[in-house]
């Protein structure tokens, strides 16, 4: 029975069947205060975002509500701009430029499971479901669940607090 | 015929069929760049936003990508971040504070008719089309519509340049 409770859920990441978004589910061992400040200090971020073997550096960030970031990963670049930064809910724009046309509106929410675990609700929405289907086929699953599981091992190690 | 090219039409405004976003249509006697500064300038966007008869005010503008802002209309707050601001596209999140888990991705495009005139396309996409449905019956088109046809008269005045 314990061991239950010890082993973290796999993100599931499902697409919504009435509106272009992915949702992402993913319980952690950690307060959702944790969770925002691994998204939104730049610090912490670079030490678990993306698939494994790779280096993330930033070019600007300023984490808070109004704030904007700019990364690279992999040779690529991410940037967007937060909407709303407190301890229960961020919102956030997103753009991979590859496809600088394409934005995403992510919201992230954080469910308090009790034993200081966190379910973190994260939902990617875009303008079409084409745009959608396309996010959906790219492989982001192995960069989400790479990432969730260095996140993991941050947490284990008391990176965040 | 002449006639035909000196009068704006009016804005359209419709929802989408598919996703739940609104696109209005707008075509102003300006030019692309004019445009983005009817949206990104704060002391031209006081001028024109929003229904007749209420005063706008700056909270804290930086209309640049990355930037963000809010501003006060007759007693309500609003706010967002830029997340591209160029010559041809803006794209931004909008919040009004009466429902301030709502939030739309606002992007704006700009379509050149020749003679000094554009085309405003302008998209606001939200996370449910019950979200959608409740903006398009709260008499958004007022706004709107009062909204441009003070933009059109800063522009037969010079104000844009």
């Amino acid at each position: 029975m314990t061991s239950t409770h010890q082993q973290q859920a796999e993100a599931t990441i499902e697409a919504d069947p009435a509106v272009p978004a992915i949702h992402i589910t993913r319980d952690f061992a950690a307060t959702a205060s944790q969770l925002v400040m691994a998204h939104t200090d730049p610090e912490l971020f670079v030490r678990w975002i993306g698939p494994n073997g790779y280096v993330t550096t930033i070019d600007h960030w300023d984490g808070r509500t109004g704030g904007s970031y700019r990364y690279e990963h992999a040779g690529q670049g991410f940037h967007g701009c937060f909407h709303h930064v407190s301890d229960d809910r961020l919102v956030q724009t997103f753009t991979w430029e590859g496809m600088p046309e394409g934005v995403s509106l992510d919201t992230m929410t954080f469910e308090d499971l009790g034993d200081g675990r966190t379910r973190m609700h994260a939902t990617s929405l875009v303008g079409s479901f084409e745009a959608r289907d396309g996010m959906l086929s790219s492989g982001m699953d192995v960069g989400i669940r790479d990432g969730y599981a260095k996140l993991d091992a941050l947490l284990a190690d008391g990176a965040l607090g």
